[in-house]
C-alpha cells in the first residue's frame, strides 16, 4: 500500500515536471497517472525490443537508457543514451506500422514511469496544446539529432570525447572557473559506442585528448585543467560555441 | 503574365502532392498559393542562412539542395542533401528563437517554391489534421536521422558508398535484376562530405568497395554488376536489411 502511494506520488510529480505535458488539462493528467507504472531495472536489463508493438512509452525517473538497433552482423549500434527526465518510445504513435524503432536497455540501475500509448495518441487528436508541444519536443530532437550527425562527420575522435567532457560541465559547476572535474555518467565502452568509437580507438583518442589539453584521467574521475584549452581544441570542429545550448 | 500563370501552376500542383498539407482545407491552400514564390537557384547559390531569423519554408521542385553547418574553423558539415520534394526550413517555427539552424545551398540547378513560416505556424495551432501530417513528417525525419547516426557510427567507408549506391536503385529499376547501373546524382566532393568523409577517404573507401563488390566505376555512372554482393557487403553493418525503405 506505502509501496502504491509512493508510486503515484513518484508518477504525479514527473508527470508535472514533464515539459510535454505543459497546460494539458486535470483530467488527462488523472488519467495518465492511474495507468502510470513504475518500474526498476537492473544495469544491462531490456526496456523495450525494436520492432515490437509500441504499447507504452517512457520517462526516465533515475538513471541512464541506452537506445541501441543491432546490425545483421550482430553490433551494437548506439544511437542514444538518456537520463531522468527524458522521454523515449513515443515515436511509433506517429508511424504506419506503430513499431519501435530502437531497442532501450538500461545502461546502469535505472528506474522508468512507463505510460500507455494510445492514451498519448488519443489526446494529441484533440488537445492543440499538447501537439504544439509535441512538435516542440520533436523539433528539439531534431536540432539535437542535426548536431549528432555533424559532430560525427566532422570532429575527430579525440574532440568528440572533449565535446562529451564538455556537456557534463553544468553551468553552475563551472561559474567562471577554469580548472574542475567532473565525472563520467556510465562505462567507457558505452561512451566509446555513443561516440562512434571502437573501445580501442576510444582509448587511443583519450590518450591524445590528454596529451593536447592536459586533462588528467582518474578512473572515471576527468580533471580538467584548462577549460578554455579543453573547449579551444574540442569546439573548434563545431558550429557552435561553448558553452552549447543543445 | 505568362510566367506569373505557370509558377502559379507550379505552386498549385506542388502543395496538392505534398504529403505535409494533405487534408488541409481550401482557404489556406489557396492563401498558400497566393504567396508562395517560385525562384530557381544556379549550383552554389545560398538559399537561406544559419541564424537567420526564418520567414519562409521551402518545397524543393527540382534539383538538390545541401544542409550544411560551418565549424568555427570554417568547415562544411553537411546534415543532409535533399531532391524534389523534400521540405527544409520549417524548424524554427517550433524553437524559441525561430532561426534557422543549418544553411541551404543549390547543390546542383535548383528551383524551389518558398512559403510564408507565419501561415504554417498560424494553421498548426488551429489545424489538428495539418499538426498531425507534420508530426508524422517529423516522425519520419526523426527516424531517417537516427538511422543516419546509425550508419556514421559503424559502418566502415566503403559500406557508406555501398549503402548510398543502392539507395539510388528504385523498384522499378530493380525489377529482380541482380545487375545494373546508376548515375551519382550529384559531385563526388559532396557525397563523401554527407557520407562524413574526406575526398580522400572517399577515393580511397571507393577503390576497397570496388575490389570487395566488383562495381564499375564510369565517371559518374556505377555498373553494378553483383547487386546482392554489393547489399551482402553494405547491409551487413545496418540494422535495416535491402531494400531499405528509409
Amino acid at each position: 500500500m506505502v509501496q502504491a502511494a509512493a508510486a503515484h506520488n513518484t508518477i504525479e510529480k514527473t508527470l508535472k515536471n514533464t515539459l510535454l505535458f505543459r497546460g494539458c488539462d486535470q483530467s488527462f493528467m488523472q488519467k495518465l497517472c492511474e495507468q502510470g507504472m513504475v518500474r526498476r531495472y537492473q544495469k544491462g536489463s531490456l526496456i523495450l525490443f525494436k520492432d515490437d508493438h509500441a504499447e507504452r512509452f517512457y520517462i526516465i525517473t533515475a538513471g541512464w537508457v541506452k537506445l541501441f538497433r543491432e546490425t545483421i552482423d550482430g553490433v551494437q549500434a548506439v544511437v542514444d543514451v538518456l537520463t531522468t527526465g527524458d522521454v523515449f518510445g513515443e515515436m511509433p504513435i506517429f508511424s504506419d506500422d506503430g513499431k519501435h524503432i530502437h531497442n532501450a536497455e538500461a545502461a546502469e540501475a535505472t528506474e522508468t514511469i512507463s505510460l500507455p500509448s494510445h492514451l498519448l495518441a488519443e489526446e494529441i487528436k484533440k488537445n492543440p496544446s499538447l501537439s504544439m508541444n509535441m512538435m516542440q519536443f520533436m523539433a528539439h530532437k531534431q536540432k539535437v539529432q542535426e548536431q549528432q550527425i555533424e559532430h560525427l562527420a566532422i570532429q575527430s575522435a579525440p574532440q568528440r570525447i572533449g565535446c562529451f567532457l564538455l556537456r557534463l560541465i553544468t553551468a553552475e559547476k563551472r561559474q567562471g572557473r577554469n580548472e574542475l572535474s567532473v565525472s563520467l555518467p556510465y562505462d567507457k565502452t558505452l561512451i566509446a559506442a555513443k561516440l562512434g568509437m571502437q573501445p580501442e580507438t576510444f582509448s587511443r583518442a583519450l590518450k591524445k585528448l590528454r596529451e593536447s589539453t592536459d586533462i588528467d584521467v582518474d578512473g572515471s574521475i576527468i580533471h580538467i585543467r584548462d577549460l578554455n584549452k579543453l573547449s579551444g581544441f574540442s569546439c573548434a570542429a563545431c558550429s557552435a560555441e561553448f558553452p552549447c545550448k543543445a
